[in-house]
């Protein structure tokens, strides 16, 4: 593997979520690999899971880290070629991005869309910078249009949790009272339709993902009707994507315990943080339907075969 | 030791402080202890000597250290059971503290009281909810109403500058400009009374601490009465427990050279960050009776025998 | 070497370039050289070359690193001496010096000049209080007045990238659109001062640097002269020291190819961040003379030279 940007850089996305089940087993078995190699974490925005998570998978590696929060440790960075760089920001990502790839082996990096400019955010133009001046791998650690560290741990989760072959999973979208980008639904969809699980996409009319996310999933506008004998039920929020960025209100959507009775005793999943009694209810969350936590603790152990598949290939 | 929550959790606070002291002479000799492991740092408040000293307590066991500033690198969490989640916070303390469990064998937690409200500040509600959801045992690095680790690093120092075996220990209020929490001399309170001292509290009049921590002390309301023959003089400012939070403003209980004189040439101590001229003045931080470089510096080797202690009961 | 405060602290400035460089093609031949020991740190302004490069200057050599952000992270430091504490600072710098002293081996410091007060930022109290406190060795990390890991790393490029044996070095102004400080020219000046090249420093009239640092180079006030036959242009804005502070206007000195034209086919350096087509043009930065990424690139050999030696006199 030579970055981690979505799922398309994963040959076998299943085939990779088995063998961060296998490391999970034993943590520590390749804690040499990365001796005298350092990790870079590079944010734009806020983070815990995937601050703490990452670290940890790159010192179970043997990996020094380094992290670096841009707006507080350092200062703006232009984006645009060709510009004159005479407002607030002190330094194109030319020189800052070939600057971290010097210092480290790998850079991991989180960028959140504006939600204002969705052709600008789906260019996914700071990541794509990043990837292509650093000079060394990149994680994307969610960027302004998909989050594939979370969807592996999701896939990973799936599987460990799973009763059956095939199981039905179901994305549905639940009510939030701030405007969230599309970057976890994306991916988890991404990496859904390339797993052997039946995928069924639920949301308000109106809310549909962009087309080459949600792909050849099954799109059905009645929540209950979709829940329907499902195994797994991932609960997110998202704003529009068709009117760009708009939080769209639709509190029925939360979900509930009686939600579940026509499910398979479906789990109930969701990437974190989580915003208790508006998009989950606490009587969900604190059942045994939730694999909540699950998901964020295998959060180490995808970061963790991915870091793995980067130093083999460096 | 399960965990640090308190002095509660210590079954012989004087010979935790004598093993501090030996560890002392030996940083080292269990620096593959930690090998593996990660201690996470969670800072709701500002810190240098705790975030330094207990990161380095870390590396001398040989484990990995991750820091978590609350506020600038992740969001702010609901603390409130049963709450819609609707307003600024992000993410519930359940959630947050039991992923954090999930990346670090052990986490530290530091967060200040309100000083608006005493019944929700004593009952250590952010501190207790971690130790309930994290899964991990938790060391308190600062809370609401006792510092721990600063009080064992004090007993450590006044074990190591004792001159005779019963020395006469004087907790003295100082002025300051800002009301601040009641942890430290709460905290000293209690583990002063649990250590083989003549044990002394001394403060204007209405400045008592809460009586579950200042317990079997002698209180004296005249300073110069109270410093008689000490040989240990703890000087630190807090703000009311009684009309709580309030300010008091004495200038003339600040610590000064002339009243070291009918004292048994007494140590100064303070747990820092000090402010000079007004709690204590430079003659006296200046001079040999200051020892307060010496209980910051012995803050590593508390840190470092809680650690262990930890560790070895995992 | 028993600190690093500025190019006073080394005996012969090439020969430590040349160890830098041999260090460079084989970075952890000293891996266990700082075993269990730690470089705190610490910031009072922005960083990311400084911050990421002494970072993993430090793991090369197998030292643990802890960064403490003081605006951020802690509190504000008193900095004169003998005033009475009551107002927005916490903690003095004795305290606060001494204390981190005690927590690490040796302490990298970074503070930026006021650019109001002159006579103070020149006075490098800020550095000077660590030196004189901390008890153990201080790396500058930039300061007031000078930027020694920056020109070292500068040096070493230079060296790297000589076509004979006493190249021509030209240190020029450029325009900004902010007040800067005159640490890294300063720096660069007193370091090409003592190093085997021909040095000419050029700029607007009035903008010149301190005698005390601009030395005995010569001063040519027509850019275009002074850049005939250059093997090595070092652009850099900076404020005036004479009218302290001041921002100078003149956007014809920004770099760009045509006045390239008359050099030795020179190398154009900068220390970075800068700012695209107002400081150098785009250009001559995506051009083969710029080597502004391998002297950013050289950050780490010269950090890890100087800690080397730091290390070696503990």
């Amino acid at each position: 593997m030579k970055q981690f940007l979505s799922v398309d850089d994963v040959a076998d996305p299943m085939g990779v979520a088995r063998e961060a089940i296998q490391l999970k087993s034993n943590p520590f078995q390749y804690q040499d690999m990365g001796k005298n190699k350092t990790l870079g974490l590079v944010f734009f925005n806020p983070s815990l899971r995937t601050r703490m998570s990452t670290a940890r998978a790159a010192y179970n590696l043997g990996m020094h880290v380094m992290v670096l929060n841009v707006s507080q440790d350092s200062w703006q960075l232009e984006t645009e070629d060709g510009v004159i760089m005479d407002g607030g920001k002190a330094e194109h990502i030319r020189e800052a991005a070939a600057v971290m790839g010097s210092y480290c082996e790998i850079l991991g990096v989180r960028s959140f869309p504006t939600l204002t400019d969705r052709e600008k955010d789906y260019s996914e133009y700071l990541l794509n910078a990043f990837a292509r001046h650093a000079g060394v791998p990149i994680i994307n650690m969610e960027s302004a249009t998909v989050h594939p560290l979370q969807s592996l741990a999701d896939l990973m989760t799936i599987e460990e949790h799973a009763q059956n072959k095939r199981p039905k999973v179901v994305l549905t979208w639940a009510p939030h009272v701030k405007a969230l980008p599309q970057a976890v639904p994306n991916s988890f969809a991404q990496w859904m339709n390339r797993a052997p699980v039946d995928f069924v996409i639920t949301h308000p009319k109106g809310m549909e993902l962009a087309p080459e996310f949600s792909g050849q999933a099954g799109i059905e506008y009645d929540q209950s009707k979709a829940l329907e004998g499902a195994d797994f039920i991932y609960v997110k929020n998202w704003s529009s994507y068709h009117d760009y960025g708009h939080l769209y209100q639709a509190r029925e959507w939360m979900m509930s315990l009686d939600k579940l009775k026509n499910t398979h005793n479906a789990r109930v999943m969701h990437c974190l943080p989580v915003r208790r009694n508006v998009v989950i209810d606490d009587a969900v969350l604190d059942s045994n339907h939730s694999i909540v936590q699950q998901q964020a603790a295998n959060r180490v152990y995808a970061a963790q075969i991915v870091i793995k598949k980067l130093l083999e290939a460096l």
